[in-house]
């Protein structure tokens, strides 16, 4: 094998099964003797020149990453600008690069992650630097152009369609004299891939959920309530899912509708459910209580999907067999060549189809009432639920995650201010 | 075995494993050869003279009950006053119980619960009415008197812990750059029961979560947010777990320190967790996310605990042994005999000692500084969140939660207007 090493790094929000990418770099790697370091908080410790040495975990450290939610050496909410606007950085980087000797970048990330490994790879043509550049996907949207799925988003969406089912039996219980509405407030600012999901907790008129509100519909605030009113009136209760994205036709996001003051001056923080469930409990006057799982539904590993993680592995090796073959600025995405059976295979596509797009849902996977999911939205989605990939547990009822110990290299440059 | 009818209901907030109760006393009661109705919501299904004919139900969903979350029969939120008060209900829920010739009244609940049945008791009593009641323990909320705990704590625990350790994670991956503090609000309007669990996701003085706040403290804003900013300067994050039930030195509740009115004159519904995020951001200038896991944590049995799953079936199985035995006005409790290795049994204890009783936190059990638990509080809560009992799952990723048909017996009396 070529001297060189490979340098990994972790981008965006984290996902219950991103470690599990993580390990699938590391084992592979090892098992091709290829040195992994790891940068600290994703593309900042690649500048600030912070690289783990993960050949100071031992071999069941890293295995145990596969059921290990977050992100194990720290990811970053961070965005390059174009290579003109923000030259000085990407050279920086690629200093860092050359001076650990590095000729393989692993960037996990989303669409701007995917953007950022493209530059880098540009840049190191630019300056005659021997680089691979491989994006690694990853994202609970769900929203990178190409792949049919994102690593990350199926186990998210299991707990979502678990959540939503677990909480739809508790209101029915209690709908009699209690809570007559429960809202459930799902991610995804763009696209409303994981309220979708949520539809997977029931199916047919009068299951929960009962209505769901997507960011690709106009929330329309006298329609919403009408059909409410009219779900408690047949079934006895309504469950919503609601994506956090979700605006009026003029493009106001509702969450946004809030933030007003409380009556002793202080910021309210509000966000979508919250605001539904006040409008139904002034304009309804029914009981309702709502849900915002925020960071949970992204961070569950104790709920992943079998699926979501075979491919997160899958992708991790794919991205490690790419690199060290030379195969410059590509992603390995997940391709569907079956729905029933499901079956999906790994292939690679070139960065630049990938990086700054964004997938939307397509318009067949939402109900013509725009308040459901349609057939043609399960068949897509159910699979990607499938499985169940249980984490260790041990003596104390808790998952068995593991802490890396996170030891950086020495630098061997000068700190960067930037 | 002699004739006669059991009647079993569910009352109040439902839980994990309360339908696991519900398993075992119709499988106790089968097995006995005795005829069981169940009350379609609750005591309120009792007055209607809506009784479930559990006979019509297959053995299979019986035993998968014990897998179900949320309440099968349907559960209330009614709490019947005095005997003197609310005589005509107390005496048309005994006319109920005489034309169905129920023998055994079974009621599965909290403290109100444990009243009811103990009044009805006694008005058969004094009617001179055979009948045997028997008070059935079930509360996420674990302040029931006498028992060491009570069946649905465990499992909500054991979720608050698993879901605070899962977000600490995601957290500390994020924040270099974004979020530095997390809030995650539990149940728990009077005692700390469940925001104690979360303790149980970490231990030390850097182990996440770094902060509970219990009702049984009083919460003072500046020294909280002190504590917030040191963690964070400490650590670099701050998790921070709030009992929905913290109150004010002058007793006022937090959760209604906002109940203001959105920009647009809305009734903004926020909440305990809401309203610390919103100090954190004005007054720390810190990026925050909170999390309201409302009913969730009370429904999600994909995340029961084993020795909770196992306390609700055993006491089910009491109950019915003890009503048939004729031993009246009892619960059957947990009592715990060893804490190292954990071993408890059930016992008979009088309804009079646990109705209208509230079981609060030792003082032993949180730190003197007021924001953590202590070792004694660990030794008593980490038991009761050991151990997984997962649902079997479907082809479709989902658990199988099983739905009854409860198909009504004929009603014999004129409708009750009460």
């Amino acid at each position: 094998m070529a001297s060189g090493t490979l340098l990994y790094a972790q981008s965006g929000g984290v996902t219950a099964v991103i470690n599990a990418t993580a390990s699938a770099v590391i084992q592979t790697a090892r098992a091709r003797k290829v040195k992994v370091l790891a940068a600290r908080n994703g593309i900042l410790g690649a500048l600030r020149e912070e690289l783990i040495d993960t050949s100071r975990e031992s071999a069941a450290a890293i295995a145990a990453l596969a059921h290990t939610p977050g992100g194990a050496f720290g990811s970053c909410r961070v965005k390059l600008k174009s290579l003109d606007a923000d030259r000085p950085r990407y050279e920086r980087l690629l200093d860092v690069l050359r001076a650990h000797d590095v000729r393989w970048f692993l960037y996990n990330g989303g669409n701007d992650s995917a953007d950022t490994a493209l530059k880098v790879s540009q840049l190191a043509d630019e300056y005659g630097y021997p680089l691979t550049c491989v994006g690694v996907p990853k994202t609970v949207d769900n929203d990178l152009a190409v792949t049919d799925c994102c690593p990350g988003f199926g186990s998210a969406a299991k707990y979502t369609a678990v959540s939503v089912r677990e909480c739809a039996l508790d209101v029915a219980a209690m709908a009699d004299t209690s809570t007559k509405v429960f809202v459930y407030e799902a991610m995804g600012r763009h696209a409303g891939w994981l309220a979708a999901a949520g539809g997977l907790a029931g199916n047919g008129p009068d299951a929960a959920p009962h209505l769901i509100l997507f960011p690709e519909r106009p929330y329309v605030e006298a329609d919403f309530l009408r059909r409410v009113q009219a779900v408690v009136d047949r079934v006895g209760y309504c469950v919503v899912v609601a994506s956090e994205g979700i605006q009026t036709a003029d493009g106001r996001f509702v969450a946004d509708a809030g933030g007003g003051k409380d009556s002793f001056g202080h910021t309210q923080l509000g966000g979508v459910a919250s605001f539904l469930a006040g409008r139904v409990k002034d304009e309804l006057k029914l009981k309702v209580h709502w849900t915002l799982p925020d960071y949970l539904q992204r961070s569950a590993r104790h709920l992943a999907s079998k699926t979501d993680l075979a491919q997160a592995l899958a992708v991790g090796k794919a991205a490690v067999d790419y690199a060290l073959k030379g195969m410059n600025a590509v992603m390995p995405v997940i391709t569907r060549t079956s729905d029933a059976p499901y079956r999906w295979k790994v292939e690679a596509a070139p960065l630049d189809r990938i990086a700054n797009h964004e997938k939307k849902m397509p318009k067949a996977f939402i109900r013509k009432d725009g308040y459901g999911i349609t057939d043609a939205a399960r068949q897509y989605l159910e699979p990607l639920i499938r499985g169940e990939a249980p984490p260790p547990y041990g003596r104390d009822g808790l998952p068995r995650y593991v802490t890396l110990k996170n030891i950086l290299v020495p630098a061997r440059l000068p700190a960067f201010e930037g």
